[in-house]
């Protein structure tokens, strides 16, 4: 007897996300949108926080009008977003009204599967938004952040997603957002998710490739139960992304579970994002390998190449192993959070400043707003004494409430100040758009009328000499009359490279 | 209770074979051995017919030489080759006394492992190696070639391990060299082996990484009783190459396996080849990243490139599709070989001569060598209209006895002809580069004494300008006297790339 399998793609949002710098057009995804959503995926995963904030800081385009082409691209298809909780899509927590609005209006133009999670899995700051997702009579996902710590037990994992069911949860997430979910973990997880939710409640399994195992992982999940995996196509996939759909399908042949994806068409998708993906080479992830050093360092790879960025411009590039080693005495005194925005850079910043300045000399005022409780709880007890040093810091004193408790209403506050905007258009989205995004907004509105700027380059097969703005400027500026050999070195990489005028 | 899982890293052959066209010099891999030595494998491979042909055609390197510095340099090391049976590491069928001379040889310079296979899986090719190794006292590991087709089932696998098993050899190995292994065929098989050859036999699992699926059919090979896998460090590993060995290592924690490799080591050897292989980006594979298409066509990525090659320079580029449709024709024809060096090249230039010229209207000599039994026998009866028209264009007979009976003894000869060429040192190893490549040899024994000629090419953080000949170069051609800026389109990709003078 086989077992289905369901599949969600990430193509459309975090496998440009984590390999793109999210920097895909909208453009550039529609061509594959028809055999998307023909394909026979459980859901299509398409819009979240970098991509909105992407779309209006980069790409000039409405993300709101994003995700209405592909409701009406993909009718066949269940969309779903990933939303951080009360955070939204911003990085500060809201106001109930305003997460209730946001849900409301991401259901309107087409959300179907609400991936909701929380940085610290602060039930708190989630069951707003689940409850607010039930009322528009849409799937509410509830996600358990994956991480390793002495107290991220499988039954904390399994008890935290009881809660989430509890909530009004229509399926459960674990979301291993830094690739460290191993196979036997992931077994396990699921099978303590089925026994302790029931066997009906779906789980649905998101890993990253970074670290190479984890399309094990997600063969263990099946094994235990899972009822729906994610993978990208494999024209952007792996590295700091994601298992590859084909691969996933593949796997499956022989063994008592199967999916129902077309790999005809996945093949045809598969084609137009290997056609596409090269023009974002600049943005292109350096992390397109296998990277276990995490393992070790408990540190997802981008936070590390972050750290190194922040010692150098200290002038103290030679201090990042004392750093790597600070940042587990971190996490332990803040309560191990698991380490994924925002908390990776709240705790990789105080490393930095541990090893620059001494233990707690300096504290960034979100780290003291992490230690005194004001993003929500920990898993463990945090450092009394560093709580401590927090306050005084600070001068703010510790709470133990949900923090949108201390939030006042602030609708309409933010509603006059977007319609104050020039080119603010006056609708709830707009204003959604404001709330979340403030500083880049203002922008965004007096612009939009011009449509959207991609930020794709030319690619192909062209040599340099059929580039002819950059040609004619290098002959400018060069005098160059016949070829030129030069080897090019570029990061690690060295290409023979012959320039030659036209 | 844990059982321990073998790791053989292939970081020293088969991974620059498949991502950098076999091209590493042995400079650039000594500064890795003390620690490959202690970091706990089951052996290292380090030896083939491609690393012993780019060594004298590329490399200017004796290979023997080659050979006694890995023995020197990992003395606490099982030293591993691959061993084309009765092929040894040349094209043609040997004279078994050269076959035992060279099994001889290699034992005596420090190989301890021969993993011996036949592309046909034809045991009668491999069965004088397996021989010769016993007689030097070396481990003879017997090898599967894993393919799919009618004829390919796990029932026949297991059925010829058990006759390698009953010619004396000392483990045996599934060679999975088309990354076509599935999660439920790898442990099938396994199981299979393990129930025909009794548990104490080890069995070996050797995949590339080129599908995406086969970190997942070793972990289910594992689970099958699989004692040892072949992984390589991650600084050189995916696409074409093989699973990473670290994610192999850390895939293990929390089942009821572990391997006995030391991760700090393991560490080190990935930072000396991170800093190396940048240096053979002009030899760089360009299947890096996922492909499984291959499942589709059962044609190997690399095949496909060289068809495509072969048709474009008979101005047919667009024939591409039906030589795709026809190369299973062609291989039901000849009684289904694996698709694997030299098999894959004979059915793929004949299905390519079938599409530009009508099925069988020309036949190679070698396809027609394979049809008439000239490299063994196959899984499956050939078509007899087939074998009469390669009967008829080669004006040769069908044969079913083992290919070298029919050779007579040749060693003597070969001796007196390497004799004579300018450089030749008169040992048997001279003379047994002479036999397997007796093109490449003369230039080689003339030159050898000049030293090794690396074609490693420099790299690093360096930009342009701190590599002085070529800036001096292009600044006498152009007179550059400021940065410019150019968009460098390489292949696909696109580069901004600033030019200064020094």
């Amino acid at each position: 007897m086989s077992r289905l399998v369901e599949i969600t793609d990430l193509i459309l949002r975090d496998a440009h996300q984590s390999l793109l710098a999210t920097r895909m057009a909208t453009e550039d995804m529609v061509g594959a949108c028809p055999d998307l959503d023909q394909a026979g995926y459980w859901s299509l995963e398409c819009w979240g926080g970098a991509t909105y904030d992407s779309c209006i800081r980069f790409l000039n385009e409405d993300p709101w009008e994003r995700l209405r082409t592909f409701r009406r691209l993909m009718p066949n298809s269940r969309l779903q977003m990933l939303l951080r909780g009360q955070n939204l899509l911003g990085y500060r927590h809201y106001a109930d009204e305003v997460v209730d609005r946001f849900c409301e209006r991401s259901a309107a133009n087409g959300i179907d599967v609400f991936r909701i999670f929380d940085a610290l899995n602060d039930i708190r700051n989630m069951e707003r938004a689940i409850a607010a997702v039930k009322k528009a009579g849409k799937h509410a996902q509830g996600t358990v952040c994956y991480t390793i710590s002495p107290v991220h037990t499988v039954e904390a994992f399994v008890e935290l997603a009881r809660q989430l069911q509890a909530r009004g949860c229509d399926s459960i997430c674990i979301k291993d957002m830094a690739a460290l979910l191993k196979p036997q973990p992931a077994y396990d997880i699921v099978k303590g998710i089925k026994k302790a939710c029931g066997a009906k409640m779906p789980v649905h399994v998101h890993t990253h490739a970074t670290t190479g195992v984890t399309l094990v992982a997600l063969q263990k999940a099946i094994e235990a139960g899972a009822d729906i995996v994610d993978t990208a196509v494999s024209s952007l996939c792996l590295g700091s992304g994601h298992n590859p759909t084909e691969s996933l399908v593949e796997m499956l042949e022989g063994q008592p579970y199967h999916s129902r994806l077309d790999l005809d068409r996945i093949d045809k998708v598969r084609r137009h994002f290997d056609q596409v993906t090269p023009r974002y080479e600049a943005f292109m992830s350096a992390y397109q390998t296998v990277d276990t050093r995490i393992f070790k360092s408990q540190i997802p790879g981008g936070m590390i190449s972050n750290m190194e960025s922040q010692l150098r411009e200290q002038g103290a590039g030679d201090k990042l192993e004392q750093v790597l080693e600070e940042v587990p005495r971190v996490r332990q005194a803040a309560g191990y959070p698991p380490l994924v925005t925002p908390s990776s850079q709240i705790v990789g910043t105080q490393a930095v400043f541990n090893v620059l300045m001494g233990p707690y000399k300096a504290i960034t005022s979100e780290f003291a707003d992490l230690m005194l409780g004001y993003y929500g709880a920990t898993a463990a007890e945090k450092d009394p004494d560093v709580i401590q040093k927090a306050q005084a810091s600070s001068r703010k004193e510790p709470i133990t409430c949900r923090p949108a408790d201390l939030l006042n209403p602030e609708w309409n506050v933010l509603r006059s100040e977007a319609l104050e905007l020039k080119g603010c258009n006056g609708s709830d989205e707009d204003v959604l758009t404001y709330a979340m995004f403030p500083t880049a907004a203002p922008k965004f509105f007096s612009e939009r009328a011009q449509g959207p700027r991609s930020v794709a380059r030319p690619a192909g097969q062209a040599p340099v000499s059929t580039q002819p703005a950059t040609v004619a400027q290098a002959r400018e500026h060069t005098g160059i009359t016949e070829p030129v050999r030069y080897l090019v070195t570029l990061g690690d990489r060295s290409h023979k490279i012959t320039v030659e005028p036209m």
